[in-house]
């Protein structure tokens, strides 16, 4: 409320000190009649910081059970990018020799800390070694890790609580009790300060042959969505990583295939058009990127690049386009409306001022993406021609986790319907 | 809340009833996890009708206080429409020899009865007959008027209580007083039973002089936005009224020049993107419409056009491209992010399926629209080449009510500022 | 919320203003360690008045109403007291010549106006020519009369909108119709302003018979709660009134026999144990009252009258002591619970500074009262023994109309019973 | 809500399932006019049990902790009789050979354990004995213990988060963390499966010498709250111990110095008052009950002894009468609204149905207990009249520590007032 200029002062400094405690967006509403009306000086709170003693017995017992066990991993997620405790975090697993990886939607996180990064947790989706690191863990920090179907929906291990310890949302939780007020900011410091090397830490991992595709053929063969990661691989051996920027769907699968490196996405609700305008922003930061998107999403919001010209913009853009919704036909394929029209997305690019290049064989992706590269001062669009019906080899796993776990779940609520709901 | 079965679906009939009964949308919010619950069967709840004591003594003071009136006259918005009861306004004003006028935002309603529509009131920006009209009347009865800016900002009379019955939101305020409960789809069937020849109704309307722009020229000067009301206004001479969807912006002052036909367009909040998608569903109806679409609303829905080879539709855009925000522009002529860059809209059309022709000249204008009028089965897209800072008359006469309306309420604010808002 | 100085004043203000503005009582809490906090100047907010054209147009409605009619009537509840008009209410019906009857709750308002206040309407319970007046009046203003089962479960009339103008709550509702913000001291002076003698004014109405029980004779017939109205109507015909102070129960139908008089009682919610302490807080505002007051509630709170020795209070209480809750013994006569124990309160009273006296007779009655009157500087309590089972004629009219309502209610209820409640 | 039949009875459950799980009061509000509707049949909600690991592990991790401290004691509150758990407490406290004492709102708890209680923590207003116990203590359990003024004001120790664990409110809390949902019903029995003799247990408390006092001479001095607790406890140690219920002020203080028995006392919010109604309640569910209260309270309720001749009911009532309002007077010394008047109690309870005894002496005191002890089917009320300004032991030693505490508090608060609060 804005009722007077006291109050509203007040109250948008409680607003401001939540965002930056939180490190979450906040809304500040103004009344379209208030716009002009002054306030008082916003003050800024400080933010509140947890209890020295509770610090300490937080990150005392966090220390204690890592150090006890012979198998402890750490996997991370959004929320210490948002805290800014990525370079703590690398410091502390290095000085504790424990191995790292992300989640689905922290996938790119750590890009600077390629050593202590073991890869991306997919559970049965992903890679076997990784997933058989988390599975097998005694003990088990997560890190600003957010428990969701999207990260964890295909896990082949309950996080057990007797060996989990979770740090999210300023709470940490232990086994079966919890510290209040314990955000990652404050408690990655006391980590580090604690850490040492330790006796189930440095142990060799099994060769994870965690290999990406690489060194795409150049021939005539028709394309497939790991083709791209190859090329894409191919390109950055080359000229080194790109921030990728990715949309929804089977490009976002795709991106797991390519080296780790920073990567932006709708991982949370996978909301579609993110890939173009938020490129754009990548763009627009000082940064070249590069975009990965479906053509469902192009149609959305692909036309953002006309504005590329006034501001000199030259993303690359790299259209997986199978004249398909893809995504959804695999979990619908009876639907017909999955079948897009083709759009001439490449032919257009000219008509707003950048390049297009449509592409059908691993021979005219290698190419194309080559020139793009080079191709300085207006944005490239890669329109990657595919079969309906392909996918990378990690949505298949995907897709067939999930149907799995479907069927389960409505098994269940098909046994437990006859029962009053409340 | 969805407790149970039993209470989710009297809650869901609640919801239901509000929907009809203030004909406007309501939400209905699943979780997630719920979307498969089964709830019990939702009853239909009978719509509270009012009074009808009550009915008859509002119904009889309406006709009391037009009947005694020697100028009376009746402004229709969108709430006839919603209510299902443009048929009985009509009757109503036939049988009583009253003059009807829609507002800004009620453009296009009573389409059916060109008969008693005396025209649209735009107050200052409109025609001086109207404006006239309105301002002297002596009893004036708002069917279904939303009081707003965009409706009542350039009025050059106050909407004095005395002389004024509002019948809005169920509710209906006459001078100080105000009967509750009192739907338009209960009060037009009470009103029409009581309709007569009224004594200041019947009363010859000077010469409005309302010919909109009509016989356009076929030779080489440069467009104007009138210049496309003539056009489409000769072509509904020949072919008869086309439906208009239109987007915000000069386009939709430009649909005020040509001849009064059922028209949508997003008057009240003026969401940018309307045109073209608010189009594509016309045509899903089975209407063939005109679009009327500025560049800036193209760049972010025009795109939508290709999905018309799917379904088979045609519609008919005009779209006014002067590369630029010129509704910004008007009000805030400083700022150079108000001129866009040049797309070739009409070279992409060809590349989602369409047919596509850039006209700079009336005679160009004028042929492209017959063409496009005798092709069927694909869109057709008329890109309108306008010079940057040409306006609609209508416009021009908008924009200069509105800077010293601002202008008036700057001043009023700068006077009191000092003092506590509170 | 006192979030800070300024906030809080504001805050405050605006409960105050509502306090003023509603007549109503307010709440402001305080928390705690909050109570030593400061606050910031407290401003007071101008009361909002009514627009005065909307006042006008009011004012003249009622008054237009009224003159129309051929039997007005006007029936005054606890607002006029509230809002300070009693004084304008009773020139507004001097100058009318309009006849007022008070409610149930409003009795003992117009105290001080017995040519305008023509009595208490109780419906069926009442007096048979008040009855009429109400029943048979065409036109019929209600100023500040709550509409609840209290004041008129047994009228004989239903309230038909067409004849009836409620003020109430700063609404006036006329018909189906309401002005807002329209309080009774806005509207009051604008009828006053209005007043003139009126066609159905002043006109005889049928000799009420109204007189109340009196000439209590001095013999040794025992006694019964009419009595005790003809024992104080003598008394105040010799003294002079005074001011009551009614408990709940049969002692306040008993208060409707004795004339009027300022009178408080807790009509609205019937919480018993009002009259003592009521009583001693009409003492300690300069009067010396005559409390009415059951057994059932003296045994709550009559040992209050201990105080009065500390502040030399020397107010009159007869108490109806029938060792029962006659009031619940009427509506339930088979419960046991309601015979109470002999409990010998005029006993006590020495105990607690006071003189008491039981009576049992109609001569005990007389003495016993008029030594209570002579007595000054103590409290005196006449201790009324009445046999179990003998209530008032009030009351019994009372009693066997709201058995007959609640008969019709239930027989309703059952008969829809089966229906769904929702 | 009670919106239909289902929604009702399923709110209903939902509120008596939260009034047995929180062993906490609830309401369910019916409006006056549902009172006659039917409602679908009330299921009783299974309570909702803790995690049996989460279990394990709190529990585990109390018995650790306090097996290794050298010096662990226990503190009990209300919470352990709500939730039926004294006899659990007992036994544990029993096996581990830990000291129990009870909170000042606790006092009366395991009255059925005195080999377990060693007293009751007053902090510094207490025993020196029980001081030096919690205030020394390296491991603190504190089970339904209420963290309030009440219970702390004074206490010597804060409560040292590394040393304390607390069971309230369904939440344990040990250091900074806590356990949520882990009720007492479910941790005691918890705790006794794993109790055994502990290191710090079964140590010799220093001889507390917390002999109460007793042997009141049979003389004719004048009485003090001390000599009450004195003859209660001899009349105790010949008849064996009564329940006692208390009023709020120095009664409830004196009855700290009674052996330890069944005690219901309004300890919390100090509400005025509940002393002789508390004790009719004692009365009505079969036993005898010592009532304590003093003049003020009686004045409020003391009346209600008239009930007890219909119900046969024989409490023995102490009136401590000092003619004053004493626990105002000790902070308030100034007021003169203090000294209340002298109303003759013992002289009404004939009146009412009693019998009472006013007493002055030591002598008087001794043989009028013995008689009411010996006097059945009827009231007693015992009427000691004590000099103004005489309290107990313990309130003198509370007020003085509540009073220091006050002027810190002030002193505190006025160093920060000039300080905005928000």
């Amino acid at each position: 409320v804005l009722d007077d200029p006291a109050t509203a002062a007040a109250g948008i400094a409680r607003v401001l000190r939540s965002a930056r405690e939180r490190s979450l967006p906040v809304y500040i509403e103004v009344p379209r009649d208030m716009v002009n009306v002054p306030v008082d000086a916003v003050p800024v709170l400080p933010s509140r910081t947890p209890h020295a003693e509770a610090l300490a017995e937080c990150a005392d017992e966090v220390i204690g059970r890592l150090a006890a066990a012979s198998r402890p991993a750490i996997i991370v997620d959004v929320e210490i990018r948002r805290y800014g405790v990525e370079a703590a975090v690398a410091e502390f697993a290095r000085r504790c020799q424990l191995p790292v990886v992300t989640t689905f939607m922290g996938r790119g996180l750590l890009a600077q800390a390629p050593d202590v990064v073991k890869g991306t947790y997919l559970g049965a989706a992903g890679h076997p070694a990784i997933n058989d690191l988390i599975r097998d863990a005694d003990a088990l920090l997560l890190l600003g890790v957010i428990l969701s179907d999207t990260n964890f929906a295909l896990s082949e291990r309950s996080l057990d609580p007797r060996s989990t310890m979770l740090a999210i949302d300023r709470t940490v939780r232990i086994g079966h009790h919890s510290y209040a007020d314990m955000p990652l900011d404050a408690l990655l410091p006391a980590l580090v300060e604690r850490a040492q090397p330790m006796a189930g830490g440095g142990r060799a991992l099994p060769d994870a042959g965690l290999a990406y595709p690489r060194n795409l053929p150049d021939d005539d063969r028709a394309l497939t969505p790991s083709d791209i990661a190859a090329a894409v691989n191919d390109l950055f051996d080359r000229v080194g990583p790109m921030p990728i920027v990715a949309d929804i769907g089977d490009c976002l699968f795709t991106a797991m295939e390519i080296e780790n490196t920073a990567l932006a996405a709708p991982g949370y609700y996978a909301g579609m058009g993110f890939g173009v305008p938020g490129g754009i922003g990548f763009a627009a930061s000082g940064y070249r990127p590069l975009i990965l998107v479906g053509d469902g999403a192009f149609q959305m919001t692909g036309w953002e690049l006309g504005n590329c010209r006034r501001y000199g913009f030259d993303p690359i853009v790299i259209l997986f386009n199978n004249t398909s919704w893809e995504m959804l036909r695999v979990f619908q394929p009876e639907s017909a409306f999955n079948n897009l029209d083709d759009w001439q997305f490449a032919a257009i690019a000219s008509h707003i001022g950048g390049v297009g290049e449509r592409v059908h064989t691993r021979g005219e992706l290698k190419a194309a993406l080559t020139r793009a590269y080079e191709r300085r001062g207006v944005f490239s669009l890669v329109e990657v021609m595919l079969p309906r019906g392909v996918t990378s080899d990690t949505l298949a796993r995907f897709v067939s986790g999930i149907k799995a776990l479907r069927q389960r779940q409505q098994d269940a609520l098909a046994a437990s319907s006859a029962a009053p709901v409340g």
